[in-house]
Formats: structure tokens, C-alpha cells, sequence
């Protein structure tokens, strides 16, 4: 498995490469004008970024099934599934913050083997498999040790993403934190693998935007499910608990479990 | 006075220089484990940033004035006040993000005349005075051309900055606008000036917080008052009103005035 994931996570840095080529021809562009962006550009990455890579995912594993949020599913019965996000966070995008990134992930068999996070503003890139969870540079990625909500800063895109009761349970939970700090979309994930911030809490995502976390957080050393605790899977709703420490996520699973 | 800005302009970019020097020698670093970050690292930047700053600024202008976050006032009487904060953003700079800034305001018979936001972790810069708002690179700021909250991105730091009424109010005018967003600190007022994002609404804001911010918006072709629609000076409340254009912050003041 690992030989063959050393090929995967080579051929995934690949897609991310030639993605961002693509995506960074159009942050902080418009096409009419040439410098004001509008809904347009993010949509056109998007699709641009997915179609690219489809066909070279395609063309290199013609048995691999693929989801992404653009063109939908192909082949998900597949041993190996490609679930990508050209663009995660498209309203950063859209406003010219440069936290939006690429997210790619590969599952085997169900489950997620291999997670990787680019960030193409900043020139950043997580890259998480079982045995390790790389940064840019090659040093390798830890969690704060973390272990209590009272001494955890807790994350969350925005409020406006909790449904429901969604958002009584996440007030509930930061109240007990130390602090909480809304924004970042998915660079929030890349902070909790990189040991800068303690738990990231979030609702009504979809697979191709937490698949990618998986191994990123669990081989730095962190926990993430969804708010009952089960692993999340490509059929798990869009309720995701990440934590710095296996102590800090059940803490949290226990304001959420059960909602 | 444009030849006095021009060599204050000049002054205050030495000022940033300096600063972002030891901003960087603290970000995502922990002053025992050299890794891990936690209050004191930002808390140690804020002071040490501000007392080069102050020392800088009295050596050059002994006969100005200083406002700053960590040490307070001197000589508020002054034709010529400085107003700076050494890291604002603080909870970004603690968990990693890099959109905190270096704000520097000059003003003179207590009006705001020259503004500077540094972003030192990606290496951005805003600068404006009565004359132009300008980016790192030179390029002259302007704001988009929205005029209609309906048609208007609207961002403020953290819904937790409102209080009392001031959250009903925020909630009432988005709902209003095309989309909302929250996070984003300084770097908001910045990605207004350069076109990307049509409007920040805060309340809870400090001196040193919105008086750099006024030149820069101004000048790029925004407007920029307290939520009254008064121009913004040292005495004002921490409710603050920026909009791309005339017309989007006289809607947006339909909502905010008389609170």
C-alpha cells in the first residue's frame, strides 16, 4: 500500500501543480477587465480545474472512479477514487483572500488514503497518507497537544453555515473554549495539522470539502469524524468534528454526538 | 503639505520596515519550543514593535504626538499625531493565519492624512494619502463600482465584535446585500481599497484600529465614517462604515444611523 501511495501522492501534487497554474490565472482577475473579479472567474477555475483534472486522472487510472463538484461522479464502485475541490472557499476567492485552496483526495476502498490541501496564493501545500503528513518544505506536521476545550481556540468558516440547531450546539461548545475565530475555510485545517490552532468544527460541507482532511489531520496526530464520532466517509453528512487531540475531539463529540 | 506627507509617506514606510521585522521573528514561532505558537509571542511583538516604533518616531518628531495600543498616549496636543498598532489581528496571528497587519496613522490637527497597512507575512502594503492609495508594487487602489447593498459583498471581522443592538443591525443589512463574510481583520479594509470586497461594517474597533484606515479608503475612492456617517477621528466610537462607493455607504447608513 505505501509503495503504491508514494506514486499516488506523487501524481496528486501533480494535478495540484497544474491546477494552480490554472486557478491563480484567474484570483484577483476579471475577465472582462482584466482586475476586477466577480462570481465568474471562481466559476470558470472551477470548471476549468476540474475538467483538467478529470482528463488527466482519466488518462493516467482509466479504472479510478472520480467525484467532483463541478462534473458529479464517474465510476464511484472503483477500488480507487479521486474526490476533488478545484476551488474550497470560493467567497475568499471571490473577495481576493488568499486562504481558498485545491483539494484533492484519494479513497481506497471507501476510505480516504490520501489527503492534500494546496494553497496557491500563499505557495503552501499540506500532503497527508497514513504514515505522515508533509508541509511544502518536507518537515512533517504535528497537532498542539491540546487536550481540554478551555484552553482551545476553535474554527469555523462562518456562523452562517450552521443549520438548525447546528449553531445553538456550536455556541454551546465556544463558549467553553478559550477563544473562537471565524473564517479561513480550509487553510483552518491546515492550521490544526500544522499545530497552530486547536479544533475546527464545522456543518454543511460536502464530501469533496472534508474527504482531503482525513489523512492530513489524523497522521499529524489529530482526530476527525463527524459530530457522532463516526469516520467520515463519502456517504457521511456534512458535519465534521477536527481536533488537535483524541482528549479535545471527544470533549467536543460530546456537545455535538446526537444532534 | 504634499511635500511634508511625501517625506512622512517615506518616514512611516521605515517605520513598517523596522516592524516587520520583528512581527516575523515572532509568527508562528514559540518563544521556548521555537515552533508553537500561544499569546505571549504576539503579546512580545506588540510591545517590542511598539517601543521601536515610539523610539523611531521621537527621535525623528520629537515635537509629535503617539497614540499606540501598548503604551498610550504622549503629547495628544500636537499638530502631528502618530496612531499605531503594532499587530492587528491579533487572533489571527495567533492561530497561523497570515492576515494580520502593521497599521500606521498619521494625523494632522487630529485628521487622518496618511495611512499605512503592512502585511508582513505576504509581503502586501497599502498606502494612502489625500493624493492616491498605493499598493506595494506601486499600482494605483481603487475601489469596484458597486452602488447597491443588493449587489455589495459585506465583511466584518467576527460576528462576536457586535454588541447589544449592534449585531440586529449588521444581520438586518446583510441580509440585504449579496453575500456576507466574516473574518479577514485589517485585511478587509485592503481588499476594499483594491476592488475585491465592497464593504466593511465593525463596531467595537479602537483609535488605532480605523484611523489608518480612512486615507486609504478615501483616497482609492471609497467612503469611510462611524456608523452616524461622521468622519472618523481619535474621539470617535469603535463603529466603523466603509464602502466602496457614495452611494453603497449611504444605503449601508440607512441601516446603522441612530443607533
Amino acid at each position: 500500500m505505501e509503495i503504491a501511495l508514494s506514486g499516488f501522492r506523487l501524481f496528486a501534487a501533480r494535478l495540484a501543480n497544474d491546477a494552480a497554474a490554472v486557478s491563480m490565472s484567474y484570483f484577483r482577475r476579471h475577465p472582462d477587465t482584466g482586475t476586477k473579479p466577480d462570481r465568474s472567474p471562481v466559476t470558470n477555475a472551477d470548471t476549468s480545474i476540474e475538467a483538467q483534472m478529470r482528463g488527466t486522472i482519466r488518462a493516467r487510472y482509466p479504472h479510478h472512479g472520480i467525484l467532483g463538484e463541478e462534473y458529479g461522479e464517474l465510476q464511484l464502485q472503483s477500488e480507487y477514487v479521486w474526490v476533488v475541490d478545484p476551488v474550497d472557499g470560493t467567497a475568499s476567492f471571490i473577495i481576493g483572500l488568499p486562504l481558498w485552496g485545491t483539494l484533492i483526495a484519494l479513497l481506497h476502498e471507501g476510505e480516504p488514503v490520501l489527503g492534500l490541501l494546496d494553497v496557491p496564493a500563499l505557495k503552501e501545500r499540506w500532503t497527508g497518507t497514513p504514515a505522515s503528513c508533509l508541509a511544502q518544505d518536507g518537515t512533517t506536521c504535528r497537532t498542539r497537544q491540546c487536550v481540554s476545550l478551555a484552553d482551545a481556540t476553535v474554527c469555523a468558516t462562518s456562523p452562517d453555515m450552521f443549520a438548525g440547531d447546528e449553531r445553538a450546539v456550536f455556541d454551546a461548545l465556544t463558549c467553553r473554549a478559550k477563544a473562537r475565530r471565524f473564517g479561513g475555510d480550509c487553510y483552518n485545517y491546515a492550521m490544526l495539522a500544522s499545530g497552530y490552532l486547536d479544533a475546527v468544527v464545522e456543518a454543511g460541507l460536502e464530501p469533496y470539502d472534508f474527504l482531503s482532511m482525513v489523512p492530513i489531520i489524523e497522521s499529524a496526530g489529530g482526530a476527525i469524524t463527524d459530530w457522532d464520532g463516526k469516520p467520515l466517509r463519502m456517504e457521511s453528512g456534512g458535519r465534521v468534528v477536527a481536533a488537535a487531540t483524541s482528549a479535545l475531539h471527544r470533549e467536543i463529540l460530546s456537545f455535538t454526538a446526537g444532534l
